[in-house]
């Protein structure tokens, strides 16, 4: 392993004041001792190459977010410019919110703290295979790459089935499981309509 | 169509203070008026048939969006029991938050306002057929069942591919238009291991 990738730089990510996901500071403090060397301010050489020890902090603060009681088995890291934007651990269970999975969770602090909806030149580190939702929502933010640790399969092994969602998607919508009717398309027209002649608007 | 239908019942949720989100009244208040007859304490006697008068409102709602400059041309209600739960509209580019699809957004608040990670026996109302993220998003949060009015292609034309991202759901890992690429799943497997000899954890 080159020298460098055992420490790195981390951008120090203002935290919202009202914000219980980025204020948890004792929970990042405890993940980052499983870290070989700092975090902050140390030199990083190699931007353009996959770090491993990027994915090795990913994986401690998983295991932190597990055996702390903080959530699932899952945590993600966005990095840019050889540096941390952001971190992510999965948060489901204690903020009843059931899309704040490790990437999902990670990619909207990022988003926050570069102040950009689009993830551009970035990297994503994430300790497992992302599921659909995740997945969706790297393709909405457009990383440069994504690495992964554990497989779907591994997930899978371990109570998390993934593939049951991903069998879903092939399903045409009113035979999922989950059954999806249309109702109304004639009417709900005019939104799209009005976003077409709409001015000044933001494309995404 | 059946008279109850006009009108609805709609589930006053408390704003969270810091949220954002939820704040914007004004904004709730003007997609509002576009709807017949009143929102609040009014009977609907039908709660186990899908109404229209939903996803009247969503589309009022979408529309509202749009005009008023505040996100892309979607929306979504979630309904429990005859009720509105929460509204969700498009607030990626106001946010800098990809994630923030209607569904998604009206999911979250739907979950913190009944305080669960699962919208049992809900319904989810969305102006357009959802996205792969929402749709996992919607499969992790597991409402009863999904309405939608415009098509996944309707959104196409208007400039939102979401058929890109199905695609590339196809796709292997490696080979996908973002690169995904595992690394290090031996260390990752003691996450999941963790998880597994953890007690007291919460399953989701």
């Amino acid at each position: 392993m080159h020298p460098s990738y055992r420490q790195f730089l981390y951008l120090q990510v203002q935290p919202h004041a009202n914000d219980r996901e980025l204020s948890d500071s004792a929970h990042r403090k405890n993940a980052a001792l499983r870290i070989e060397g700092g975090q902050y301010n140390l030199k990083y050489g190699q931007t353009g190459n996959m770090s491993p020890e990027f994915m090795k902090r990913a994986i401690a603060l998983a295991l932190e977010n597990v055996r702390s009681g903080s959530g699932g088995p899952f945590a993600a890291l966005i990095v840019k410019d050889g540096r941390i934007v952001a971190e992510g651990t999965n948060r489901v269970t204690v903020l009843n919110d059931p899309t704040a999975h490790a990437e999902v969770v990670a990619i909207r602090k990022a988003c926050r703290a570069i102040a950009d909806f689009q993830l551009t030149d970035c990297d994503l580190y994430t300790t497992c295979e992302p599921c659909p939702m995740c997945l969706g929502a790297i393709y909405w933010a457009r990383p440069a790459r994504v690495f992964y640790a554990a497989t779907a399969e591994d997930a899978a092994s371990a109570g998390f089935d993934d593939a049951f969602i991903y069998d879903e998607l092939k399903v045409a919508p009113n035979s999922r499981r989950i059954p999806m009717t249309q109702v109304l398309r004639e009417e709900s027209l005019a939104i799209f309509l009005a976003w077409k002649q709409q001015e000044n608007k933001t494309p995404y």
